[in-house]
């Protein structure tokens, strides 16, 4: 009577209790990283002096910042390759692909547990691996053997019945699942799928779906391994990775969501939130300035392919810039082989790197106020690289039909559509991943000017006192907290210059005034930390003095985050308490490390006056707080081994 | 007894006289622009309010700021497809190749003249057009219909016998004369290719040698139209634009060069300057981080089957980042149908967009200190995005061969070179070039925020002081006074932001000083101001007050865009004159109205005492100074129409 995502925690569990509202801890057995997050989890890797990972296995990819504007990015990717090579972990180089479609590809295997320092690693979920993003710390505790931590989920079976109309796609799934529940509707939740529906959804398509279940907030989603399973590992020359795996029939789930994908029809994101979403008919004919195909979201075989069919013979309008980005070179190569690439070419789409490129705004920024249909997964204010952007979320079909006309277009115009034969058998060629060699020891790790070491904090004090610097809404993202884009990002490795930008889009003031101020407290809204799994969205506030966020609820993976860098997560116990508080106010909390082993925590507000404030820390995780983070906590474990 | 070089300059003469020290001026056929440069030339022309361009053809081509990290390059490229429509010029859009490339392609003729606001126009030669790189302003001033002005020039015959050997290029030719005449050998003459050896060389590698004559600091380099011409414009469906042409047996050349092409060997320019050459087995053996096979000298259809041919069932070095952006849509899509771009996907090479990009330092920048083997035309100092970065000159087959082993490899060493079949005819394919409406008057220009109008400049004074603001050096290159760049190139449209850069590799505080001072004078050695033709080296230094630079000497395109805005540049009597001045003093010219109409100017340095300057402009040149540059003298004799 198990689901089959309590199958896979149950085989994987290490301590704690899979009761709601526990914490619970797994055996992680692959890692994944990619390099805008990688650099720092290697970084803490190697502060926890870590000789091997010790995971099945752990692959470092770069398909964040590939652009290379300046020296930092190819600094890191030689760090990234040296510091793999000498800790025993796979390296992914750069122009071989994004880590999730290549993940997918070649390494990720039904039944096992996946950790990535992405927030898309669920996308894994597609093949029946319980994929989960992290921190980077950890996810470079899971390397160095440790187990993963998080609060014992919710399972959500989604039932699927019926099959997908002509011109409507698995992303147009997520995106009906992101309208019926919002992006706050995942949260301590895993999704996963079922019903007749699964068997017009290939293991790529799943992917799409898997991969934005991160919008929902949700710990993972999942789907079985079956006879698409095996058709997609046997294309991969993997058929001995297949191992079938499903619920049991009459499996129990917290909730049910019954969905008819017959019923489905394209669907749009708009500006500026992944649950924005309306039918693509209640807003075609608007002018469309770019459209963008690609990302971990959209870049399969399939996707290209589909796009390809479309645009082949046609041209891309003329007020229009459509960019294609390939999602491996795995899937680059079969479509430069079969014409695929050719067509697109010829319809006028610019063909970027293999990476992730514009979806996290790495380049192809929007002319201002520019509307850009994108296949990718996030459309938040700014992300794109341009502060007025319109960013819309959106099928390839819907994309690639509207690069056509110009417009925002419903693919189902554009008539028949073509049937589309994946490969049985791709092309395999791993010659762009380095495994580490045997003799590790004499292998130099390389580091640039910009690979800052990680700054050390002390543990925290008795008295917690500090301004309210900054106080901000709902569904504050981690790109709000810490900016991605070709600008930002190529600062990951290094904290103090990270730290400059922290906020830079809600209030650029923000990193002069805590450092002027000696640090303090933010205070938030719903749903704070949504988005990236980027754990510099704490290491920033904590280099910047942060000693505690207190808002009406977070995000999971931020939340950790905020635990690892040793600021205390706090929530509000009313939203009139929320509102109360005034930017600008002293906050004090007195007598710390007695109250913060309980459930409510006295506060004195200068302005506002006292608070209670409910503190819904795991033992664990007060212990880390208490100790000034993760890495001061697992130094002192590893030196006990 | 005419060269061909003298032949096409005489039937377009307009006025001035051929001698030699002279001025003259030509009806230009023909212009282009690209983005970096090309909004500022649209801007002027604007600014001279022009209706309708007045040349056969003039085309907008978009391959420099294709990355977009933020919204200006977007914006821009949007300006430009709007003020060409507007005004009657061509536009190729953004991913439809580099212009050089795409010009040679579909739209050079021989015997025609072309100007272009890049420095590398003079590729069009190896078409034999009389193809020459200028500022902006020079380029909207021929728009406009005005006849483009020049030092008459000296012509010298290069003389080809024999044949290249194998593994020997195109690339190693025009390496071998930067060896032998240095980058500022070819200041004020014309290069024409004679000779038997011509016959071995295709288009595009006679395009590889016009492109880096460039780099000799020539005025434009110049091949025959002959049998090679017609083939190549066969290929490209322009049988109809050819016409035979070659220079008179019995010509008369100012100088000659003999080049005995099977006596060549592989070279390549080290660092920092392309006439750094030496033989590659000089410095064989050591390691590379990076290569780069692409840019307007080195990306035909034949260099990248080159490039493939060497790396088909190979694998690029472990250590060695491998970039390839094809030159123009035509280029890659031929190479994706017949497996060329394939071949090098699967050896590991990074595929770019068709664009410029590393070579303008858009991208690409490699690692602190990295080595950067390039295919590229210019290796100066800082122009990669990495300040310490260590670019070197190579050809294509040099390239690829030490992608493969990871350290700098004669390409000798590979045994038999495999035959490359060029298609007798390209796939012909226009899509991606818009034609202006017949109807052009509806056509709204549109602007983004960073798009700034042009500043305006009152005429030069009777007195003109001020401090020595910067002192520099021989060679000092237009990257060093206005830095390409990822970076610094969005701001090309808006002179007060850009002009925050100017000389920021040489001292950061310039611009700073400069309008802290109220403006004032640059010092500077030989060859001042060699490189590209960004108007911007001059735009700047004119909008942060600078009134005239004292030099030993200029480049060509520096000194008239100097002029055009109204900037003095005097020269130094002797090496001791210059040696004697210092940093910091002020210069006073008194009585200049009348002082300028002379070849002798007398100054008085405060620290350094009387000086005479010679001023070398002529007439023409003068009164532009006395209007307070070219713009204003335009936009009065526009008036006048």
């Amino acid at each position: 009577m198990s689901s089959l995502a309590v199958k896979i925690l149950s085989s994987h569990m290490v301590d704690g209790s899979m009761k709601k509202g526990e914490m619970m801890s797994i055996k992680i057995d692959q890692t994944l990283t990619q390099d805008a997050t990688g650099t720092m989890a290697y970084l803490q890797m190697e502060a926890m002096e870590v000789d091997k990972v010790k995971t099945d296995l752990s692959v470092s990819y770069v398909d964040h910042n590939t652009l290379q504007v300046g020296f930092e990015n190819a600094d890191d990717h030689r760090y990234l390759q040296s510091v793999a090579m000498r800790h025993g972990v796979v390296f992914s180089r750069a122009g071989n692909g994004i880590c999730h479609q290549v993940h997918l590809e070649r390494f990720g295997v039904p039944g096992k547990t996946l950790l990535g320092s992405d927030s898309h690693t669920p996308t894994g979920g597609a093949l029946g691996m319980l994929a989960i993003g992290a921190g980077g710390l950890d996810v470079a505790l899971a390397m160095a053997g440790m187990a993963f931590w998080l609060p014992a989920p919710e399972v959500v079976k989604v039932h699927l019945t019926g099959e997908l109309s002509p011109w409507v796609a698995a992303k147009d799934v997520i995106l009906e699942l992101l309208r019926r529940l919002s992006c706050k509707g995942g949260v301590g939740r895993i999704f996963e799928y079922s019903g007749p529906g699964l068997a017009c959804l290939s293991v790529p398509e799943r992917g799409t779906i898997t991969n934005m279940g991160a919008e929902l907030g949700a710990t993972t989603s999942l789907f079985p391994s079956d006879e698409e399973t095996l058709r997609f590992l046997r294309s991969q020359g993997r058929e001995a990775d297949y191992v079938p795996l499903c619920a049991d029939d009459d499996a129990v789930y917290d909730d049910v969501i019954e969905l008819d994908l017959s019923s489905l029809e394209p669907m749009i994101a708009l500006p500026h939130m992944p649950d924005q979403v309306v039918p693509v008919r209640e807003v075609a004919g608007f002018p469309v300035d770019q459209v963008f195909i690609g990302s971990c979201t959209n870049s399969s075989y399939l996707d290209l392919m589909k796009a390809a069919s479309i645009l082949d013979g046609k041209t891309v309008a003329e007020g229009t810039s459509l960019c294609v980005a390939p999602g491996s070179r795995q899937v680059m190569t079969a479509i430069a082989e079969n014409h695929g690439l050719a067509q697109l070419i010829r319809s006028g789409a610019r063909i970027l790197e293999c990476a992730c490129g514009p979806c996290v705004g790495v380049g192809q920024a929007p002319c201002s106020g520019g509307v850009s249909l994108r296949t990718s997964n996030r459309n938040f204010l700014g992300r794109s690289g341009t502060a007025d952007g319109k960013v819309h979320l959106v099928s390839v079909e819907t994309a690639a039909a509207s690069a056509l006309t110009g417009v925002i277009t419903d693919p189902r115009t554009l008539g028949e559509p073509r049937k589309i034969a994946v490969p049985e058998r791709f092309e395999i060629d791993d010659r762009m991943v380095i495994w580490p060699p045997e003799d590790r020891s004499s292998v130099e790790v390389l580091r640039g000017p910009n690979i800052k070491p990680l700054p050390v904090f002390p543990p925290m004090g008795d008295v917690l006192k500090g301004e309210v610097l900054l106080k901000v809404g709902d569904n504050i993202t981690t790109d709000h907290i810490m900016p991605a884009g070709a600008k930002v990002l190529p600062l990951r490795s290094n904290i103090p210059a990270i730290s400059k930008h922290c906020y830079a889009t809600v209030d650029p003031s923000f990193p002069e005034r805590a450092v002027a101020a000696g640090g303090g407290v933010i205070v938030g809204g719903r749903n704070y930390g949504q988005g990236s799994s980027r754990e510099h969205a704490a290491l920033a506030p904590q280099y910047l003095g942060i000693k505690a966020v207190i808002a009406l609820s977070y995000a999971r993976i931020h939340r950790q985050n905020l635990i690892n860098s040793g600021i205390l997560p706090l929530l509000f116990q009313s939203q009139e308490d929320y509102e109360r508080v005034k930017q600008g106010e002293v906050v004090t909390i007195d007598n710390l490390m007695n109250q913060i082993d309980g459930e409510r925590i006295s506060a004195t507000f200068d302005l506002s006056g006292d608070m209670t404030l409910i503190n819904d820390l795991s033992k664990r995780q007060r212990d880390t707080i208490k100790a000034g983070g993760t890495l001061n906590v697992a130094r002192a474990a590893l030196m006990d081994d």
